[in-house]
């Protein structure tokens, strides 16, 4: 078997930088040559987490099958989230908890999917399981991708086993989890210096629904309010994004980590399946959803629902 | 949560049956009201593994609508191996040994494959991973299963895994190994009383290859020669099931389980695509395909590759 990459989707959050890493140095303990590599730069929060334990971000690729057929995912399956040249490699393994859509392959596989809040908690599950010691760094990064997930536990999303296995971690990582949790999740909302490109493409993925392709990007934060006064700047460039890659729909998702709360900001023709899924009417393409902080559970079944 | 039912793939052999008895009876054991049920009467393979271990056969099932929204699958995971309605039900669970295609939910799940021989070898871990002891007729029908996938060890599909689930499900069911195989193969290879669409549909599965719709049949046989006997009599069978299920391709493979190899008998208007796969030139519309006993290893991704 020649070398084997690693990653996770597209626009990287904390979760697929560090279960690449992670579940590459599994691999590599059961003999396995895998490398992590990632589908786009670190965000700030991952950096924080990256540089707290000493270890360098993944490099970027653009492509996988200049260096290699065979590849594995991590916290995503669907061929639009992977990378651009996904069709033509064989996935050996896949470790996700997130609906399976779009996905297929020509042989048998490894695939590990568990409802719970992280991808990492899973793989905490595996090296249990191989019975492989998790060193110190990427314990800690491991559970700053369920502090990051879990939007520190107080996501839906988040499952019993998402806090056991965060509570071992922190053991292992040698950090307070709350105060360590509280400054990694703070120093990604930094988005003073973000222009609205990089507000839309820091967390967005893609979904197929009914006959519409929909964007549906988040940013977390600790002021709503300022970044919905960037509205018409935040529009243009939706508006932009829309037309230049085929989207029909784009629905970005400003979440406050405090209050837990999200407010949406939607754009594209139709926007009536939007105001149906979540019972609201937008008043200048916005509305509030209350306690809504997971778009994978709050969001995107309710979304695809209303598309039917 | 109501009753879930819990099943194999159509045209069910022994390791969708047991795999679904197994798996059910580890979701009871973990609190899930879950009953196993079946897509299709027992093989006589089965029917005499089921017989051996006191257990009656799971009773056959149309839909599953009817009785449950929620479902979980064993053995199989393509949409057109399964239940009727599966569209319309949600799956909590998979587990498999097959590719993965023509799947999709809308939510997250559970989902666990592994590139082994047998189902019931990941029923196994899992029952380990859990802690859950393994009734004596369980463990004897998980046996079957995994000899039955396996022909007593013989199949490449067949992994170390396997081999050591196997030996460690003998211990538990109280059986000797090889000489209850093999009489569970024989039971199994009785073709005299039937008709050819039973042949055709005893152990048969559909595959989307490229633009094409492929069936594809296996027959364990001791007496292969017995089998082309009857080649006009099956021939026409094929046409018959071609036409009025829209296969474009029927493949039957009879498979001799003591020296390992295979014939194929091929109906189809364009035949060119097996003989490309296999390399061999069909002649009076058989060929010969030296060490061939698995249909997934040795036929499905090569017919699959050929139709590209």
């Amino acid at each position: 078997m020649s070398k084997v990459l690693v990653f996770g989707h597209q626009n990287p959050d904390t979760d697929a930088i560090t279960s690449a890493i992670s579940f590459a140095y599994l691999q590599t303990k059961l003999g396995v040559e895998a490398e992590a590599v990632a589908l786009g730069e670190v965000s700030e929060e991952t950096a924080y987490a990256l540089n707290q334990f000493n270890t360098p971000a993944p490099r970027v690729i653009e492509n996988a099958g200049s260096e290699t057929k065979q590849v594995m995912l991590v916290d995503h399956n669907e061929a639009q989230q992977s990378v651009s040249d996904i069709k033509d490699l064989e996935v050996l393994a896949v470790v996700d908890h997130h609906r399976i859509a779009n996905f297929e392959t020509a042989n048998p596989l490894f695939y590990r999917a568990e409802p719970v809040g992280c991808t990492n908690t899973i793989i905490l599950k595996m090296y249990k399981e191989k019975n492989i010691e998790i060193p110190q760094n990427i314990a800690g990064l491991m559970l700053s991708a369920i502090i990051s997930d879990s939007l520190l536990f107080k996501s839906p999303t988040c499952t019993d086993e998402d806090v056991a296995a965060a509570k071992e971690l922190a053991e292992i990582a040698q950090v307070d989890l709350e105060t360590y949790g509280l400054e990694m999740l703070k120093a990604g909302t930094n988005l003073s210096d973000k222009s609205a490109n990089d507000l839309l493409t820091m967390d967005a993925k893609s979904f197929p629904m009914g006959t519409k392709n929909v964007r549906i990007g988040q940013v977390n934060t600790v002021d709503v309010a300022e970044v919905l006064g960037r509205q018409t700047e935040l529009e243009t460039a939706m508006t932009a994004v829309n037309a230049s890659e085929g989207f029909d729909l784009f629905v970005l998702v400003i979440t406050d980590i405090l209050e837990s709360n999200s407010a949406i900001l939607v754009v594209g023709d139709d926007k009536s399946p939007v105001e149906k899924a979540f019972n609201v009417s937008l008043v200048n393409n916005t509305a509030e959803l209350a306690g809504v902080v997971s778009r994978k559970k709050q969001v995107v079944p309710q979304l695809t629902e209303a598309f039917k």
